[in-house]
């Protein structure tokens, strides 16, 4: 059976890896939609290399370009918060849902219809509103498949074992590129070494965020919604060789271990398999004969703070999660901008989520989350300006 | 839910690992019966233990020894083989087959029962008859659960994929005591040296096993009945840290690891956990911040010529597996009594497999099992006397 995909952040690297498989499988998976931010010359490129019908960029002002672009390769295309929630209304079986950042909430939230598939690897759909979505997701009756590679090694490796039968869930973290760095080296750490991530082509934020662990922090969030755990259940291993992915430890003692090579293509394969597991992405297999042995150890919340804000956000719960996650994206701006050092990034977050409301509620739909969003990122921006965050 | 529990293997390591997660679930679990080989003061010392009401022995020889140990505690007792069946037949919700050797087939095949679930640690019914044992389970509507740890493992990644979904399956081996001898070494290798496992306190002839790596193939060979897979998609990593047991490869790339403390506790309290999964034994779990690099390397089989030998009676199929079996129990009592060197168990396997007819059908029930084994076993001893198989 052919199945139809709609591909929200068809530019970015997620969204690669899933052109990539459905170009593999093509009596199995086809591109219907594709829908990006705001480059307009990379998306007309891949509306046009996937065979897509419809195209549209969040960026309004970037609709024109699209729409010259596409002249006369009969793709239709739009602009705008509406033509995105036009895209994701089309038909099709699938969605994939990699816009990241904040953005990406809504488009997810449109996009769980009844009986659909979400691949879902915008972060910030459970980090800000985890409990909104996965209810929102249960009440229409539509399938979140997990695309990261930690929440999909977990979510396969969990099966359909019931979530009583968990003590505790596993993320591995690479370590990001300074795992070995002591703290005074990561303090003047400069922008182009925290974006050389060992393992992974990345985009600037989620590279940032592996260098500051913040992002294994915000996974654990995810995790912790997804898949319906309580705080205390989940816990980060560095693993730097990439291999384990995600670990579930059952109450009775066995452990199971969701592993790869470390390819986003894998998890995509995973969740576009809907009708049964297709092949391996360039028919490449682990073979554990020929790697380095594998080591894990505890992360280090002294050198990468970030991770224990997030750990606490996610104890604290309610709005906290957003808040954390707000404050972290205009952190990471500044400091790619050159406005703030890399620890800057983890003070700022600090502060941002010291100055809120230790009991806002948590997000009970889009609205509500983005007004916490919107607000956690005006006081961040405020605070900002002060000394403490400023390039030493 | 309280559960019966039948014990065929009462005095060896797998009986004891089965007690012991009885005892700590006495809320869940009872043991009923309980079944050994010869020993009878044992037997009794575990009937009185556990509470069982009937105990049997399998020699009928040892019948009074028990009769007399058991007098005045109120549990029945029997022993030779119609005993051993009777006591099968007894009413129970779980039966734990772990007699080892051929004498084990029998009691495993009367334990299929409907609605019952066999926890399988009697290597010999699947390798000696294990397509005809998985066509009775399935027939009667038993289920089988694997209580090795490494089909246990597998079974348990495994979950309630499909077996198309299946690339491969590895099965982990530690390499036993004789991992890193050399050729040289291991051909004047002493019994002592070769029970001297390096995780795991069991019997002394799956220890030799294990030394000849025998072991892993014979459990090879259980994997691919157990799990309806052709020859060619199982294998065996060396894996010293015996942290990782078993390894589902799955089409599309991604590999779930099966993972527990080398403890057959483990494995044990999956199999009794049929209403959920049960506490850890001994509340010990596996941390892998704390455990040594994880290794893997490819079996030598120069070193190991028994692994090689199961894999080629594996591909042989028909009624090979069962002849290799047969030889190899016989090859290994002529190594612990000095009969022969420790090559010369290999090599008598080798020889016996050689001699058998090529194209001789599996068996389709136990008769034609046991009478497989017994001729194997006839011309193993009449091999034995010749030149090549004595000590050096």
């Amino acid at each position: 059976m052919l199945r139809t995909v709609t591909l929200l952040g068809a530019t970015g690297s997620i969204g690669k890896s899933t052109r990539d498989v459905v170009a593999e499988n093509p009596q199995r998976l086809r591109i219907g939609v594709v829908v990006a931010g705001r480059d307009a010359q990379a998306l007309a490129r891949v509306a046009i290399e996937t065979g897509a019908s419809f195209a549209a960029l969040a960026d309004a002002g970037a609709g024109p370009a699209l729409a010259q672009a596409l002249a006369g390769t009969g793709i239709a295309c739009g602009a705008g918060r509406q033509a995105v929630l036009d895209a994701v209304a089309m038909e099709s079986d699938i969605v994939v849902s990699a816009i990241s950042g904040a953005a990406g909430l809504e488009a997810t939230f449109a996009a769980l219809t009844p009986g659909r598939v979400v691949a879902l690897a915008n972060k910030e759909s459970l980090v800000c509103a985890g409990a909104a979505v996965m209810a929102r997701a249960k009440a229409v009756g539509a399938r979140i498949l997990p695309l990261d590679s930690e929440h999909n090694a977990l979510f396969q490796v969990l099966g359909t074992e019931p979530i009583s039968a968990i003590r505790s869930m596993t993320l591995t973290a690479s370590g990001g590129p300074f795992r070995t760095w002591s703290a005074a080296e990561i303090a003047v750490a400069r922008p182009e070494q925290a974006l050389a991530h060992p393992n992974y082509a990345m985009g600037a934020k989620i590279s940032i965020d592996s260098a500051s662990m913040m992002n294994k922090g915000l996974e654990l969030i995810e995790a912790c919604f997804l898949f319906g755990l309580e705080p205390g259940q989940l816990e980060v291993l560095v693993h730097p060789q990439q291999l384990v992915h995600g670990l579930v430890t059952f109450r009775d003692g066995s452990v199971s271990a969701g592993m790869a090579l470390p390819d986003m293509r894998v998890a995509a394969a995973h969740c576009l398999g809907v009708d049964g597991r297709l092949d391996a992405p360039a028919a490449r297999f682990l073979d554990l004969a020929l790697t380095a042995p594998l080591t894990f150890e505890r992360p280090d919340l002294l050198r990468f703070p970030a991770l224990g804000l997030a750990i606490a956000a996610l104890g604290a719960g309610g709005a906290m999660p957003a808040i954390l996650n707000a404050a972290n994206e205009v952190a990471v701006a500044a400091y790619l901008e050159g406005a703030i050092a890399f620890p800057g990034i983890a003070a700022l977050v600090e502060a941002v989520c010291a100055s809120a409301a230790p009991d806002a509620a948590a997000p009970s739909d889009v609205a509500a989350a983005l007004a916490i969003d919107h607000e956690a990122r005006n006081r961040a921006r405020a605070l900002l300006s002060r000394a403490p965050f400023a390039v030493t």
